[in-house]
């Protein structure tokens, strides 16, 4: 897969610097308090998740939380569609990936499950986390065999903290031959 | 779940009319031999399916054929993203089971599980079918129980005809309570 190629330039400003650098870009998001330009950038290179108003409210060292407009993600029933359910659920494995290892990997989602447990009504929110040990673990084997399977459980809960959905992620981090 | 109250006037012509009417609908879009209002009713009732750009193909008794467009659906490596397949894949479920099983009744995706195989880098296609006897049993047990689970299985092809992904859809069908 040619990873550079498609590349936009935005991305690559962000994503195919060397690693300090991009850890720079992170904490110049996380100095100012806005994800604005993260999401932006979201948006820019993955014009499906800007569409349905996928937005990243707070990005922290092996911790991402996301959420998604009930408006204009309505299905025929009134309720948030699964796939913008899916897409919230999916979009922080790969924002989690670049930002929690650098540029010199990539990674791949394999499998998607996701469950759907009660209708939803309202903007939905989820939270996804990697602990030190994990992102430590994923890291080292990628090195060592030039990928590693690692899975992102979330659950997506409404404003008034019910449940509507389940999802685990099964990704896959790969070094880049030209990392 | 208040199915009626947040219907469309557009979805509640093709839907909400009776059984029959609602054929007689579906035997028009057949022998147009175009599936233009159908495709502008999915996009109407269901704006994020629109803006991805799905397309009803083919929809003939237990048969749907579908079509995502790989533009406006790539992510940052330039393949096409993971929700835009997930939309291709669910989306027939609901179509099918409105037309098959008629405006008594209504689906609920349960859960979705979709494996990603290789990249996408053109429009993808699936085709989803049901049998007779699977489509009156399911019908049947609605008829005696209320509901019935269904799954649907899907194979997502590229235009060069490799398998890109592969989907299951866990489905119920609900007779409505005023149906």
């Amino acid at each position: 897969m040619n990873v550079i190629g498609s590349f936009s330039a935005l991305a690559n400003y962000l994503f195919e610097t060397k690693q300090s650098e991009s850890q720079g870009v992170l904490s110049r998001i996380k100095r100012s308090g806005s994800y604005l330009t993260l999401n932006k950038l979201i948006s820019f290179s993955i014009p499906f998740a800007g569409r349905a108003g996928f937005e990243v409210l707070e990005l922290r060292r092996g911790l991402l939380k996301a959420k998604i407009p009930f408006k204009g993600n309505t299905n025929h029933v009134g309720t948030m569609y699964a796939g913008a359910l899916f897409t919230l659920a999916e979009i922080p494995g790969g924002v989690m990936a670049i930002f929690e290892f650098g540029p010199r990997y990539f990674p791949l989602l394999k499998e998607m499950n996701i469950k759907y447990l009660a209708p939803a009504k309202t903007d939905i929110t989820v939270e996804f986390s990697l602990t030190e040990t994990q992102i430590e673990q994923i890291l080292n084997t990628t090195n060592e065999k030039g990928k590693c399977d690692f899975t992102l459980e979330g659950k997506l809960y409404d404003k008034q903290g019910e449940l509507v959905a389940e999802s685990i992620g099964h990704y896959q981090l790969k070094k880049r031959s030209d990392g």
